[in-house]
């Protein structure tokens, strides 16, 4: 690689780092831990099978029937009226957020996040030739406004990108905060609401009506519609918003499988969103559980705990993963995320949770802020 | 839009400008005109059935099962040996390309081309920041190789983007000429053989060994393949530039539906490319068709042809739409495109070609040159 004629900026660029090991209980990326029933597997395979018979033919650049079918679901979803016009597909929500990176980012304009974030804004800035600025969250994660308003009035970002949920704290953002937000944002504000369907907050797509030229919503079937395998993702914005963003997106991006796979799964979405509140009295659960063995655990509205603390988030990564448990570790000092699996996995979850706090581990994994002596 | 704080310079890009267009006989895009059999359907689609199962986890990352039966197909159709880490895979040529242009170009960097050229080279160029350098082709679209090199070593190119056989006239570039242009360069040469199972040209594959720090072969399953709506592109490199490729490439970019539906096709490659003799003689049958008819054609060796000479290109190609048949018209002086269909739409489009030429429309469409008057 050192000989290759690689940009500089992209040197030191690691590819995405979560790993993909075989561990019996996989909760390290945030993926339902549902697999399709087979009524879902059946419709959908039918679905592709129509489908492919045109497979010699390129498919519908804009994508319209898919588009159409968002819209309804997000209407249905968000209880916010939604049209084709208003939403743009793509292969995952990062895909998406290229696309915004690239028709209002680029080379002399700036994108800020508030860190920790999802490690993938900053890639794809930086791919993007956009420069990359990090404002801090509070110490517990969450987002101090005031402090955020105050940055963006000082660095005038031309993207401002909100996580809401937050990744990986699963702190929500209020619908107020977004608003002071958008009003001091000088240009675009990317609300990422990857997890929310598992929010009771309202969503963003709100407020697109009052500031069109500024707010983009992106959006994901990977999770809560337990998609992650079939890549679809989607942004929500004004229609001039979504027009600009065509001009960036290569031509029949999506292939008449996606769209097939993903239209038949969009016709399911309420069986498949009937597997939300289970999930989120797992969450529930989890939460009390790792809080009666005297760990932090930051409030959640996504599918996912960030949990803590640890002296040693590796040494305690790899024990979980020694226990055939794989979780997260970013490398946020003292702190690891898990998903929320299936009640089965995250009794596992627990139990490797309970041998790490017991005996001679406690000592070489845990710090004492926040946490009990095991008795 | 004008309202939208999009970058200056995709101002004024426009979105892929093919019109999809309901024609009985679409000749516009280069697709095969053969549709997949039953059999490679029910294949196609059980194992995307199969694949499905895990429709709630993310694809395999690194997408070794397809990357490997790459290049195996490529290893049987090139007779260069080829193995997995030398192929990249995306959705469609045009986001290999993309990569490429993201990784080695990018802000301060440069791409040069030899015009006409393929319409998107230009817009993926301004997306990613990449200066855009036009060379002139021949004035029969052939490569003028001295003024080639000469230019390259003029401009210093950080990129220098080759389409064999060329799109869209179908001239092939021989190997010496490649070479030449290998060793001109001072960086990357992508080499485009999206069309290269329609020529008898060895594949530049066969020179990555003498220039791995710079040559790119990019290639789709698109059209020999027949698989333009399963959006199949990949590049074939050195093991390092593949590297390089997967740190601007997003997370999970392959869904399992497309690595499964495209595996399960190259499975049946051999089948497939039966397809591709008959495609070569109907190229040929219609090439001299349209030379009989006094029209001129470019020798081609892809499945399209390139032919004229119109007065006006913009009334020619409204004349074949009014007979059923959609062509491209590039916006280049003189000459359509038409790709090569099943017989019954060559014959069709040759019709329409006939009373184009015939009584008063000559005159108005057709130029002297190189026609003759029709008897």
């Amino acid at each position: 690689m050192a000989d290759l004629p690689i940009r500089e900026q992209l040197r030191d660029q690691k590819t995405y780092e979560a790993p993909q090991l075989p561990a019996p209980v996989r909760l390290n990326t945030n993926e339902s831990p549902f697999p399709p029933t087979q009524a879902l597997i059946e419709e959908i395979a039918e679905s592709v099978r129509i489908a492919i018979h045109s497979l010699h033919r390129y498919p519908d650049r804009a994508a319209n029937a898919l588009r159409a079918e968002l819209a309804r679901y997000l209407t249905h979803q968000t209880r916010v009226p939604v049209a084709t016009e208003n939403v743009w597909a793509a292969n995952g929500s990062l895909e998406s957020l290229q696309h915004l990176m690239q028709a209002f980012g680029g080379p002399g304009r700036s994108a800020l996040s508030f860190a920790p974030s999802y490690s993938m804004y900053k890639v794809i800035a930086a791919t993007a030739g956009v420069e990359w600025l990090e404002d801090s969250r509070s110490a517990d994660f969450s987002l101090d406004i005031d402090r955020a308003v105050a940055t963006i009035g000082d660095v005038r970002p031309d993207i401002v990108l909100v996580t809401n949920p937050h990744n990986p704290s699963g702190h929500p953002v209020t619908s107020a905060d977004l608003e002071r937000i958008l009003t001091a944002a000088p240009a675009i504000v990317v609300v990422d609401e990857a997890y929310a369907e598992f929010s009771s907050s309202p969503s963003a797509i709100s407020l697109i009506d009052r500031f069109p030229a500024k707010l983009v919503v992106t959006r994901t079937m990977s999770k809560a519609l337990a998609f992650a395998g079939g890549r679809l993702g989607y942004l929500v914005a004004a229609p001039a918003v979504v027009e600009a963003t065509r001009s960036v997106c290569l031509p029949y991006h999506l292939s008449i499988v996606t769209q097939a796979a993903a239209l038949a799964a969009l016709r399911h979405a309420d069986q498949i969103l009937a597997r939300v509140p289970p999930l989120i009295s797992e969450r529930e659960r989890v939460t009390a559980s790792l809080r009666r063995s005297g760990l932090e655990v930051i409030d959640s509205e996504a599918n996912f705990l960030l949990f803590g603390r640890f002296a040693d988030t590796a040494s305690a990564w790899q024990h979980y993963l020694d226990h055939g448990v794989l979780i997260r570790d970013f490398g946020i000092s003292h702190f690891l995320r898990t998903s929320i699996g299936q009640p089965a996995e995250n009794d596992r979850f627990l139990e490797a949770t309970e041998a790490l706090l017991s005996g001679s581990s406690f000592r070489r994994f845990c710090l004492g802020v926040g946490v009990a002596e095991p008795g």
